[in-house]
């Protein structure tokens, strides 16, 4: 892969293969039991863990916890203001999308029979958005995720490992003609391909999803998306550990 | 009004006429004409104003502006987790009952044939509650409001005075017996009577809201926490003042 | 208060501080427990009590009973037809917010341990407006109550008192400068301030919502209107006691 | 068709084919251009008709009118209390069939290009129920329709006839197998058949609804039916005149 | 009744006593315990019948089954693309009210104890439209019913007889003047009187729902149309048993 | 990869690498401009395409066109009866993810400036499941969409080429540890991974849309399943090419 800003700077200045600046800040609000303000530079997501010491009824009597995620948006934390939600009586179709694609990537770290008869809710609001809300979200969700288990833990209500390894995510795309890591909304709104990569600390892949914008992507394309993703994903991990005191 | 915290001693250690510490902090997200974090203690509320260059039909034509607000509740802002209005399909009687004092304590301080044919709306997030988040949010709110028409004054798009004095909001309460001033949750959910007030810098009253949540209310005591509210308001309009850098 | 009814006329000719005049007609339909016609002047509020032994959620298993209520207009009993909240599919924010008045209006004569594991459902619709619907029905929702109760009594069913005293609501408002008792829709959709007070028959206030639609109101106002609001629910315990035969 | 009350007595006491006594109120409420109360014995439905200058989309500029019929019942007309439809947030499916049966039966009498661009909204508001809720709103709402048609041409702004004859209804069913007239609630929810028969007034037709309830109805039971449909109809056409003053 | 086809020719140039060409094909999907594909000319419902082990909460515990059914159209099952009410939000009111007449229509034939704690519901999705699809429906779900009824005695659930004779359902207008049976959408778009005619094998009516499209009707044409409806019913328990091989 | 079904045979037989028996059955039905029944083996879609002739408010005046889709399943489509979207009141997530999906498949192959301010709308209703029922859709819908945009040339409406080249998608997995082509029902439910690949008929990528339902998937896991979906997608090209008389 080609890392030539000088033929096609991106609107940030960034180098192809570089992400914005990860901040990660914990017990960023006081009642949930894993609290976390996650920024992608000026993308800024709280996520909080909240734990329930119930399940979903087709969940009920096996022994086994679940977990699950709602996104949300403040109204004005976009470009122009977003209708609220709540209001118009609805989640829409990229909200519900964006939430499943979070509860199905903390699931993959999780062994749910340790976890026993509990719920776990990632609340992942966007406080602040400049591209890159979802992946954050995951990245930021698996932090308070964690520090729910500990508060578990610490009141001695699990004994086993309940989270298992670690995920974190991040996006790459085709930004004219280039493939580049973590694209921000000046480039989102302006690419042919954007690919969101959800990943765990092993090197596996949780969930691809690649979505031709302009033109079809080709394979050689793919694979340098996913490379970067790779490089990308190395870095979150690095920057959840720093977060955790690990 | 006596002031004897040996006699009842408020859980926080306030003095029965102290406020918690107020914080207000402007240009807090970056989209929107004004964005404003408050705190009153541990309740943090992010206040922004969007301006949109449309009025609601039944203006339309006037030659007049509109100001209206929303509130909302992160679900992991409270104690336990809340429902999230979103998800269940429509917002709670006390949120509307919330962003409809909102919108009618704002207007109370806006000249709306000044701003034209535009609506500000403002959203009153609640991140963090500790008690009196719609006191917080009027404050809040008032100075995204004066942020959001100085936005429009420099683009030249407003002429005249918009904001006519200054409005602020604070609660005072029976807590215990005594009267006190800016309810904590924890006073707040075991007070006997809880008042909202809002008023403007002129000393007059915008809005009044008192409920007997335990036994009828006397007149004595409601011209005790009167007099706290006037005092709240007083501190109120110079924390607005000191942030407005006036 | 000035009672000068030359300087200022009310369109109906009332002096300031005289009420339209009530008429409470009980047992207006024959299912309910309680079923109360109540006209404050040309303003018609069917309120009917039923009664469910059941407790919501939150209450069961402690032995205490509730009280709730709902609150609807019929479309037409307005000067122009409004939307019909079943068909629109949702209860307005002004509707919301006075069932839940009226529901604590209510609850703060009721002793719950008294009632034991009932639901007291007390259904406010307004089959004709002329101002002053929400004091109206609570005002009436307080016979088909004590109707209820007694229904419950005489049939053996409950042995304490459950009707602790009396609530009544009236408004009071400043219409052209003036102090006035007991808005009707042409002052009320005209005036400055406009004040609900809700009271026991102990003097004690039990709501007080006060609202300035234009200036704000000043202290000797309030006090004026609290007055004026003292003398009106005089009158209406007065025409409850009268309607139960006491 | 036998008519033999001592073989099978009503539990009303009335003969076979004996509607209940009709009581006609007109201007019932003060703002709708028609307003009527009706009762067939103990069922009492409110009916407004409404004007607007305005009509649905699919008839904008075609110079022809619209009635349409909303229908609804009071939480605790019925004998046990009903969820108010407002709060479930949708209206179910017997109130939108009965709506829908109204608005088709009124505009059977309606010439639309007379009345012009106007919608007549008929609001039918069941007070109390005791069987027969939807004929009784047909017979009501005809009334309040006629007076609706009078306030317009009284202002001139109609000039043709815009009512072409009269329309009613009234049911009879097949009761402890005899067929009877004009159902109350006892026999409503203990027959085998309930029929609906909405008539003009001369002679024909304008909707048939027969349900068997228990056993299939017969050839020679449909006639029974029909015939005192007809003799219902025709004393209800009568009491139609009486209350218009013809 | 004149079969004069000279006269007044149906746009499909069937005599005005014949039905469209009747297909009925068993096992259509394979999942459902009755599937039924029902063709009358070019209207085209498929019909399942799902069995679940439970009933509403009104009759549990009473030893009772249920038969409910559900209507659906697909979007362009019409001439023009209809919304799809799963996107709007609700159901209409014609489908409501078609839903309705469906399950009562199916609960006319089936011993509700024979079938124990059970419900069956029938689910009827309009694939193609071109009038008649609730008399379709109707009789291809009574197919769909006897399918599933015998997969549970051929699992030994049941023992005695649960579908009691056969129900099937007709339309038949006054098209021009003339009455003619099983209306298509050409005739159901431009007819003066419309009636759906449900009926058992034994002769009775189930159900008779007849609507004055234009001209209301007289006794005579009332009784064409259900000497019609007669006609057409005989054809369709002939289908129907030709279907089942009996 | 190895396809070596002596080591672990797919539950129906197939070969790793072999799809199911597609058929194509154009003008299934006959109201809708394309009409297209596709099967994959038991999985079978009506996929429909509806011209209107106006945009959304976004595109209003820009001279371009927009395709859009719905998905629904009929209740009884599934191995259990599914709750009915429309009776529930709203679509789920799996089903509004499955329609964005479909829709911006559809669009990457239309030159919505070529089409004009139409939009096509493409329906997706799954008559039977049996796994990949959003990759039989998305290759459905081409072939419908095709059609439409015939019947729109033939009709002279359009001059230039609106469809650009071919769409299809196809599923892969892991199935008990081997990559395996087009999941029916039995292996989706028990798979590792599944993917769904979205292609154009240039060997370019659509969508990617992968998802570790068991362990994270490797590189070389990825690889072999983007290699089963390119031979799925050529098959499926051919299939629409002969259904399309190409």
């Amino acid at each position: 892969m080609s890392q030539t800003p000088v033929v096609s700077p991106r609107p940030s200045g960034r180098l192809p293969d570089q992400m914005r600046p990860v901040r990660i800040e914990r017990a960023f609000t006081r009642h949930a039991e894993g609290s976390v303000l996650i920024c992608f530079g000026e993308t800024r997501v709280l996520c909080t863990a909240s734990v329930d010491n119930k399940v979903p009824a087709f969940l009920r009597g096996k022994g086994e916890g679940w977990v699950t995620a709602e996104y949300g948006m403040l109204p004005r934390s976009t470009h122009t203001r977003s209708d609220r939600e709540a209001a118009r009586g609805k989640q829409g179709g990229r909200t519900l999308e964006i939430q499943r694609l979070i509860g199905r990537a903390l699931r993959a770290c999780v062994d749910r029979s340790a976890l026993g008869e509990r719920t776990i809710t990632l609340d992942c609001d966007v406080l602040q958005a400049d591209g890159g809300t979802r992946t954050a979200a995951i990245t930021g969700a698996y932090v308070a995720l964690v520090d729910a288990v500990n508060w578990l833990r610490q009141r001695g209500e699990i004994k086993r490992e309940v989270v298992v390894g670690a995920v974190a995510a991040v996006s790459a795309g085709i930004y004219r003609g280039q493939p580049v890591l973590d694209l921000d909304y000046a480039e989102d709104s302006d690419c042919d391909t954007d690919m969101n990569i959800v990943m765990n600390d092993g090197g596996g892949f949780i969930e691809l999803q690649g979505t031709a914008e302009g033109h079809a992507f080709r394979r050689d394309e793919l694979d340098a998306l996913l490379a970067l993703g790779e490089k990308g994903a190395r870095e979150l991990f690095a920057a959840q550990n720093e977060a955790l005191g690990r």
